[in-house]
């Protein structure tokens, strides 16, 4: 029972992964070790060791490492994977699942052996097919792998509903299911402004303007980069779902989870409701659906089964 | 007396200026317009829109733009300055001398323009002379325009100092006065560890070698990323500052201030110890110095001097 | 435009007086002054001086001051309004309105002397006929003068409900309209748990039966205490409204608003949804209620109705 | 390794064990259970209730609840003891520490029955005696067993330095050794105002005013509420090493600690510079001291010895 500081491992030095590791240390949610390849070991580094810096000055307590060995993550409670490649021009979607999916698996490999009690949470996309590969190389019971898709999407969607209504973005919340970005599966009705239902404050058509713009959320920001995609509101993301589990907040919070039977499916990983914790997915939350809703939702799972089809 | 957010403008959208827009809009510091050149506008835009869809997840209220157009930035409370060119190879350090002053001047004409009133923090290397730039194209009175670098410079002192004894960086704290980097003045004597004096701590030796790495600290940075320098704990460091003087908390900050006779110098911008509340720099602490501080002090007022003799 | 921090008095130096400045500096939302009658000013000051003593080590800069002199007070931003005395034994109903109604219009008096352009918010109960006080004393415009009741009647709400589904209080909403405790009109149908309908999760005995002690919430706390009333989440509610306000947030809070035809009703105060802002009420939010609401509705003007009746 | 919320018991539920709760609680530490006497149970599950309700407002997920039954501390990671009776008129000084001492061994032998592995913190005065009775009651190591007085004592002189130069209470230092208020051993050469000696800011005669308003710091607020003593500040002090030892934070800081030959005394519970982290104590730190600054703390030690000589 001795006391003890969590240490959370993030996977893939980029951005994303960086920002992450920045606002984990922020709220103080453990000790950091970001990891990226060798090639990568100074850069990483380099990050680790700025935002250290930055610490006396924000006034948090928590280590923060960059390094490419393995060994560095022994033993953490949770490690984020943000690792992977971005389809590049004239490469097939094909091949980038094939790419991502090998470095999925040799990441997982180093994980389990290293820490083969932590909670693993997926970024890398395509993330349900990729959240998927992680299950499946680490043999981890389907609560401790889990992916990121809905608190992003959700967090787009609420942005753009705040700013559409002049609101505190405190105030507003959105429901997704299914896949990330275009087969994302908005429940409209689910989604309020201080409880009220959006519906009775915004009109159809424009609901219907910002459902697709969240849907396109990603690609707007890569649009206007030009050279890149998002990292901050993914890496907020990821650190709402490591504080839920490493405070067991039990916060009901979209998830890409594991699916036995729910919502009529049986062996794929979608973003659904569910309950983070102590012990990562305690629960997932199944709700009733239109026949519009299911039929959205069908697509949707379709969509990631295509994916998957590719590493058979 | 209507209530009224802040507004912050931060000029120059490269990892220092979106780093310190999203921890400016992390404490709900004020809204904040991200301001970079008409051909970095899209990713300026999309920075400054993926921060604000973390918004909704980090639970913050305050809005986030990226613009080229300096009328966004009108009557802004706060201006801080990251803009300009880091030095290339081939290029000599009086062209980068030159080429940063003409970016401070044409920034700063714009600044006065949209926001007489404004306090001005500045980043850009070489800072002293850069923030002397500014102050006299702003016509601005001394307090409104404030340089960082002892914020910085301490913050790293500090995290070697915790590392070093294995304690909390909380309880740390470092003292500079003079240049940035190489020609910094730490007063080790005012440097503590839970208000323990760090000579009792830590022998000269390991001392000597982490005030050598404080100075060289910007280039360890560097060198590790391999393209680019700091910009966690620099954004940091303008985002403690902005604090202070937003939040008139009249904190005492090593800060580069127009010396009028203090410390024996005239005409020169410094780093010293400063007062830092709504009027900006509200008071300059004047220390006795040894006789060996004041004479590190004469050479790190040379180096100034020499930089602002290039910009005659 | 200079820079200045707000400054907030608190009227009434009792637990709750005391534990809202406690809870405003510890957001650093402005400087505190908390006033009390002149036989209670050397407590007050205790008090005050007590909790300045805990900003060092809570790390908060606020200026916390009791005293007895509205003087003291001058230029404030906000003011909360808590004095007034709790109903004793033997005390008819009539004669505690009476009473709280006589301290309301002289301690709006020396309010809007010392501060004409500040925005009031009360507390003190019965908290629909006591704000209506201060609204007609003070001559202020009906956005500046609002009365706090479903914020706490809400955050009990959710706390029972977070309780029942062993789920983080972060993700459960309420929603009431009316009265603050018996008069109570909870919108059940608008309020979640992670954006799903609580119907959904909870039996519809389980959920009577919560509504029905959240209506009785303050006096299942005052029973519990045997001398007293609740002042911890009463402080918590009236801290979000002032940071609702401060901030500029434009929250989508229940507050007591002044009706002229929202909802049907005509010059009275009632509890209804509100956009809270710096220009305090900045918009009553209207709702389609059934049939069966709008009679609950009706019964809880009635009963404000028959409190204000008192006054005339 | 599985993750798990910290457990923290707070005996005694007067102001300062129920402020300390909501202190905690608020920086989501761990859940949180408020003890008292059967005798107070209700009132104790009354506040208890009252704090959780204002945890949806303040968003902070921690479970608090209020007992009289140990069983309900059981596995604490930290347990705060604040019981005991203050001193009433006509009670002699031995009389109460008798009476606290015997309360001291009462609620430790439940704490160590129910927390065998606990941390256990002392507030109850006189608290150099108290922590001492609490340490051999519990047959803990000495590292697990501290009191607390000089944070609360360093805040209070803190806070005045802070008003004396109408600057940031986070940058004064201040820095005590030995008992508790009149007992206290102030080492003004290591307090500062951001690193600067406060000798070089404030004259001697203001300095020594300030340094006996420290002293007196319990009984001026005792003297202004009329009726009790502080509890914000106390509740802050205990949060603060809460904090240090959950969070493993090592951080310095002055606390009642068991020496062993340490500045020259031996099997005395003393005010001392230590380490604070997941260890609890980790280290006393030894500090040269000046004849003048031993004689008090000699002063100091007779003072808790006779003080102990009561409880032979």
């Amino acid at each position: 029972m001795a006391i003890k500081r969590n240490k959370i491992s993030v996977i893939g030095a980029g951005f994303t992964g960086a920002t992450t590791a920045l606002m984990l240390a922020q709220k103080e949610l453990g000790d950091v070790v970001l990891v990226d390849i060798p090639d990568m070991e100074d850069p990483t580094k380099g990050k680790a060791l700025d935002m250290l810096e930055a610490s006396p000055v924000q006034g948090f307590d928590a280590n923060i490492i960059g390094t490419s060995d393995y060994a560095d993550t022994k033993d953490s409670d949770l490690v984020i994977i943000t690792a992977g490649i971005a389809r590049k021009p004239g490469m097939s979607r094909d091949d980038l699942v094939k790419t991502n999916s090998k470095i999925m698996q040799s990441v997982t490999k180093e994980i389990v052996k290293n820490s083969p009690d932590c909670h693993i949470v997926v970024l890398t996309n395509p993330v349900d097919a990729m959240t998927y590969t992680v299950f499946k190389t680490s043999g981890f019971p389907k609560n401790r792998v889990i992916g990121q898709s809905g608190v992003l999407d959700t967090a787009r969607f609420r942005t753009f509903v705040a700013q559409e209504l002049n609101l505190s973005v405190k105030d507003i919340t959105g429901f997704v299911l299914g896949g990330h970005g275009d087969d994302m599966v908005p429940l409209i009705r689910y989604s309020f402004a201080g409880g009220i239902p959006l519906e009775k404050l915004i009109s159809n058509d424009r609901l219907e303007a910002i459902v697709e713009r969240t849907r396109k959320g990603g690609g707007e920001i890569v649009n206007l980069l030009g050279n890149g995609s998002a990292y901050y509101a993914p890496a907020a993301s990821l650190t709402q779902m490591a504080e839920a589990i490493l405070k067991d907040q039990r916060r009901v919070i979209p998830a890409i989870a594991y699916l036995e039977g729910e919502y009529g499916y049986d062996g794929i990983y979608l973003g659904v409701p569910t309950i983070l914790g102590a012990d990562g997915i305690e629960e997932v939350i199944e709700l009733d659906l239109t026949d519009e809703e299911k039929a959205s939702l069908d697509k949707s799972v379709e969509s990631v089964k295509n994916v998957m089809n590719v590493l058979q």
